[in-house]
């Protein structure tokens, strides 16, 4: 897969109750947030319906933005059956939505997305957020927190596929 | 939620590499089987590929057998983190399907299951495909086991509304 026109990315941070989404451009010169938020989940409703709800929402965000890819985070093997199985629910959602809109859908560990937006594995949540904030020079920090995590992943991707292709480039 | 008006039920045992289905009717004086199979995952196709044959298979029979309600095995909490966050994306589109078809969802404990059909809750997989021959007056055995679990959860949820419904109609 080549870096070559992947230039949009629409990163989603998967939760129980907040999915975030960030859909983030690489331009020749920089990167720009085209935009982000995060689909409420309501536990008022029936399981079933909320999926169907972020299903429209992530739909909709796809067909309004075009990306050329989205970007997911890996699973988290530490959290317990009950939360990977809620955590899968909203998953197979977003992933569901991706392939049948065309989009490739790229996954990242907690660490390599942490890694590749603040230089380190382990960074705090605000930490995320503040260099989201940066690197897309932005004026405000982007909130919630999931949304904020939702950018990360799309940057990581950009970035990821940056490091390839000046692989290939330096390569030829 | 009235037994009345349920009288076809889609039965959907979720699984990480086979999803079973079962349509399965309830006439006045008996249970009839309408269809059952299986959908494979095919492991050569990436995750988002195989959620999205997967939607495109149920929502198929969802459309041709248009079932009242569509019943689904409940959390089986036992299972590691890894497995159930497999099994929950692709529990989360079956569930999608049942929501943007505007079917009901019910979940049902696999005791609950096994108790219904077999008349014990830990009932091997092969006494619940027995069991699911005789209940349905199939001529041979409903294989694969996906597919027979998939109509003993559809048998399941109409012997909960038959029950429901007796106590209900012994008030009235």
């Amino acid at each position: 897969m080549s870096y070559i026109g992947i230039v949009r990315v629409l990163g989603i941070d998967c939760g129980g109750e907040f999915t975030g989404y960030g859909v983030v451009e690489q331009t020749e010169a920089s990167l720009v947030c085209i935009t982000y938020g995060a689909v409420a989940l309501s536990r008022a409703q029936p399981l079933a319906e909320r999926l169907a709800c972020l299903f429209g929402e992530l739909r909709a965000i796809v067909a309004r933005h075009q990306p050329d890819a989205v970007a997911i985070e890996d699973v988290f093997y530490a959290v317990n059956a009950k939360s990977a199985l809620k955590l899968g629910q909203v998953r197979g959602v977003a992933m569901l939505v991706a392939a049948l809109e065309g989009c490739p859908v790229a996954e990242y560990s907690p660490l390599s997305i942490k890694s590749a937006v603040v230089g380190y594995g382990r960074a705090e949540k605000q930490q995320v957020q503040q260099m989201v904030a940066r690197l897309l020079a932005l004026a405000t920090l982007p909130a919630p927190f999931d949304a904020a995590d939702a950018l990360a992943i799309a940057i990581c991707h950009l970035h990821t596929h940056a490091t390839l292709e000046r692989h290939g480039s330096s390569r030829s």
